[in-house]
Order: structure tokens, then sequence, then C-alpha cells
């Protein structure tokens, strides 16, 4: 007694997905078929479109359905500011906090040697390809505060130093409401490194 | 700044999936596209064939793309015997076992009212159907040692009772190689209570 072959190809297709395990695919597969047949079907349709459709922006990297993404296009943002984030989803925190005006690069992933990530596959060339057009001025590391977050970060310093380039660091320190009673002594004592004029 | 509109198409579509929240289908949706186009298309496929083709057995309520699966057509099998599962992987998990070498009925979930799940959800108006067929003699419960198996067990049990059918439920105890210093009371209790002659 086995289960239909349609049925086992469906869950181990669901492997695909990161954090899903045999067990989840199983489920994912059951509740599709059983009480969610609208849902299986629109899933299909967006990742056949989804992969018809999305590319990476040829200035910033991130996906997008054009060829220049539309932030990359806009006049009004700061063509002489580059902020290096990891994740798009960064890149939207980042304009969430309606902080930053310039342009981004998203480099899809942080150095992490062991997984075999290097230089080449977080698309250090491109990066540095993106701050030799003679606009960009400043690069504004914006990269997770995380051990490969921050050799991340570092490789990318050293890289644009040598061409001449102003190389920043988003700051550390105790988030907005941030009580120093309940803040980890890590954060705290960066905190205080990181002090500055008022 | 937002995403293109069909990568948040597929973050919603994701979110179809039990167990994935926001964050979790925004992860896969990157994933898929940055790292994994062939295990997306391939989960599009088998998501598209399995909804053609995987329906649930006319006799024994399992998944099948025949309109009676192998198992409920097979003569090897002892007529006279039913065993109710909740799903699918429980009866995958019987026949593993090779304890077992009669009929099914998978109830494809479990009665459970505050989820909306009554008798009619899990098809026991089929399962009675299927019981009244002059050659099934005893019913086996098999559901889950769960509240809602408990309860759905107990359910079933009056139900075909009333119908003079012989209802038996798998028996609860130590599990093989278990040690009462390391099993739980409650079901060390259910082991002395069901103790049985040697």
């Amino acid at each position: 007694m086995k289960n239909p072959a349609s049925l086992d190809e469906l869950i181990h297709a669901l492997r695909c997905l990161p954090g899903v395990g045999p067990r989840s695919a199983q489920r994912m597969a059951y509740h599709l078929l059983q009480r969610d047949h609208a849902g299986a079907k629109r899933l299909a349709n967006s990742l056949d479109y989804a992969l018809e459709h999305i590319s990476h922006c040829e200035k910033c990297n991130n996906f997008t359905e054009e060829v220049v993404c539309e932030l990359c296009r806009s006049e009004r943002r700061d063509a002489t500011l580059l902020c290096v984030v990891e994740m798009p989803a960064d890149l939207l925190m980042m304009e969430q906090a309606h902080c930053y005006k310039g342009m981004y690069f998203v480099l899809m992933g942080r150095l992490s040697p062991l997984d075999g990530i290097g230089p080449r596959e977080i698309h250090l060339d491109r990066l540095l390809k993106r701050t030799q057009d003679g606009v960009v001025r400043e690069v504004v590391l914006a990269t997770n505060f995380t051990v490969e977050g921050e050799a991340t970060a570092h490789y990318i310093g050293e890289l644009l130093h040598t061409k001449g380039l102003k190389v920043t660091r988003i700051a550390r320190g105790l988030p907005v409401g941030g009580e120093l009673e309940h803040v980890d002594s890590g954060t705290l004592a960066q905190a205080v490194i990181e002090r500055r004029a008022i």
C-alpha cells in the first residue's frame, strides 16, 4: 500500500520550500488536496507567473518585473548615496522607516563560507561596478548585526575603501523606547562606545 | 517602494499552506526565486497534476488517482474487517506495521466542533453506508488517542452499535521497548486497566 504517485510527487516537490521537512510536506499536501483546491491552483499559477516575470534589477539586484526597477529609475532619489542590504525585506524595512532617500544594492544573501556563499554569490563584482558610476559618493552598509552580516560589511568596507569611496555603517545602539535595564550588555556597550555629541 | 505585484501575489499564495505565516511565505518566495527555479517549476507542475488527478476513493475515502483505490480492489484483504483512521498517513503507518489485513475507511479528519468539523465533515454518512454492505463484521477504530480522536471514536462507536456491528478500539498501553520508569502515568494507568491474560 502506497500513496498515489502524483501525491508522493507533490509531497516531494513541497520539500523545495525552506524549512519544510517530510512531515510538514505531507501535511501541506493533504491540506491542499482535502480543503484548499482553490489555494493550490492559485499557488501553482503564481509560481508559474513569478518564475516567468520576476528577475533581478540590473542596477540594484532587487527582484523586479522590469529591467531596471521603479526605485532605481526614480529621479527623486539621491543618487550619490548607495545603501547595501542583505535581502529585499531589509530594503522594505528601510523604506518603511522613511529615513533614507538614496539608492540601494541588494546582495541577496550574506557572506557565509561554510555554506559556500562567497563574494561571487553575493554579487560583489556587480556592487563594485555599481559604485564606480561616478555619481555614488557614499556607500551605507546596512547588513545585519549578526556575525555573518558584520563579516560581510567588513569585507565590503575593505573592498570599497581601496576605491576611494566613503563607506559608512548604520549605527548600533539601544532601540527607540529601549530601557537600559532590559537591553543586552553587548548592545549597551556598543551604545556607549558609539555615543555622539548632542 | 513595494515588491513587484507578482512577488506579492506569490507570497500571498504561499500562505494557503498550513503553518506558513507572512514571514515564512516571504522567505519561501525569496528562496524559490533566488535559488530554486527548478524546484518552483516542479512544485507548480505537481500541484496542477495532483489537483487534476487525485480524488477520493469511493469506498475508503483515501486519496487515489482511480475511482476505487488499489487497496479496496485487492482480493487478498479481509473484507469483513474495516479499520477507521483519521488521515492517510495513519493508514500508511498501519500498513507499515504489517499487523492488519482488512479494509480501511479514512475520515480525513476528526470531530472538532470548535473548528466546525462535525459528523458530516468527516463523512460519517459514507462510513455508515460502507459498513452496511453485508460483508463487514467488525469495525476497528484506530483514531488517535487525543481528546478529539477519542471523542471521534466514541461517537462512531455509538453510531455503529445501533446497527448491530461489532466495534473495537485499538489498545492503549506501553510502547514496545517502553520502560515503566519513563512512561507517563496516564499511559501506565491505561496499560494496567487494559491488562490481558497471558
